[in-house]
């Protein structure tokens, strides 16, 4: 690192996870993130971030382990722009070389979503797109994935595997868009791997077990790194019948696997 | 936990990670696995896994870090059985309970692979369905995954995106194979991601910038978590140009997104 200046040797973008828990704090966060990546990030004075508030939080798990270099006060966090959906106004070159200054000056950038790695199944993609494009080192290091996570404890074709986002939300479309992907998921042997908000679990369970043929696997991640983590799994059939616990307690993942 | 006997609580299967780095343990294992983990690991006294000798080599860089409860050669380590390709012999259920038999009679078991999450591009799914079918819990620890790191260093869709496992070694199936995962990837705005054992890697890498268009956007993840750790990105048409070195030094993680 250097003063900032024309002349200084730019930084790197530092895509630093998150833990799972979105902010619950039952779970050391020791637990989940490597003492190296906690020291990496306690020493990090300028940040792109989903959410401040939450990084701030974030940085103040990090620093009851390991000390930040700065006060909290003196680290600069700016937060990503969001989505203008519909508005047709894109986000200009402008805002993302705002958003990589400190970078291009000479500082280590960190980036940081609200849960597991940016960038994936999260926003910041298009700022490491933007890092790359002006030259910038981009590094990556370890941490937890929720869908790896969940694909692994479900048992399915870890081999090929597709993780397909939200589902629609209205009913007919949802049903309509698990047939499609049960279909690809049998031609290719995929495990299709799919996320929900909370509040909206119960309701993809359901129609995934409505939807979903009887032989299909199905696996359901709930609470992960939690104490109270549960994987469900087994075939739609034995599911109908002892469906487990889905609530709105804490983000789920969802996998199937066509037979 | 118990003495073995048909009335104990069962053990529970637990996921552990692995480093990435096979073993080159220039990196401390605390930068990229979780204290948690570790902690977990040293207190395990039974694992199915991989290969044998490299668990004990992963038990002895934990022990350095948190010590064993138990000395090494007391920790009971089973392998999983290899896929018996073109035998048309399939795995017994004899030896799927042979080998999950402690966590029946009541012990935590461990399940461990080469690099990685266990059971997600590698062995161990039908060691985590037989769990499943045996009625005993699994757990996953958090811990590092080579593909989506790559996936968020890339700054490629990390909304939609499919692991399609490796390619094919033949030069005209391969060449075909990727047009494939092109029109698959331009249609669903879908990042696709493939590894290679690391001989392959240059090969592979060269087949991706004879083969794709010249506006797909192509990432190469090499050595993750290694000190020397690159990721290549940008349009084929630029990586022609400059395509940065990819050998066979270490692991790679190959990603691309047709526009």
């Amino acid at each position: 690192m250097s003063d900032a200046g024309g002349h200084a040797k730019p930084g790197r973008l530092v895509l630093v996870p998150n833990t799972l828990d979105l902010g619950n704090d039952s779970v050391p966060i020791s637990d989940v993130l490597p003492l190296g990546v906690l020291r990496r990030a306690a020493n990090l004075q300028h940040w792109a971030a989903e959410n401040a508030r939450s990084t701030r939080a974030f940085l103040k798990r990090v620093h009851a382990v390991v000390p930040l270099a700065r006060p909290l006060q003196e680290i600069q966090i700016n937060e990503l722009p969001r989505a203008r959906k519909g508005s047709g106004q894109a986000i200009s070159a402008a805002e993302w070389q705002a958003l990589l200054a400190p970078a291009l000056s000479g500082h280590d950038l960190g980036l940081l979503s609200e849960a597991g790695l940016p960038a994936v199944a999260d926003p910041g993609a298009e700022l490491v797109a933007q890092a790359h494009a002006a030259g910038l080192q981009v590094q990556t290091l370890a941490g937890p994935s929720s869908l790896l996570m969940a694909l692994a404890a479900s048992g399915l074709n870890g081999q090929q595997f597709a993780f397909v986002g939200y589902l629609p939300q209205e009913a007919t479309a949802r049903a309509q868009r698990i047939r499609e992907l049960e279909t690809v998921s049998r031609r290719h042997v995929q495990t299709q791997i799919c996320i929900e908000t909370p509040y909206r679990n119960a309701a993809v369970y359901q129609a995934l077990l409505d939807t979903l043929q009887a032989g299909t696997r199905l696996s359901v991640s709930q609470g992960l790194t939690l104490a109270g983590a549960t994987s469900h799994t087994g075939a739609v059939s034995q599911l109908r019948k002892s469906p487990g616990r889905v609530d709105d307690s804490a983000p789920a993942v969802f996998c199937w696997l066509a037979n």
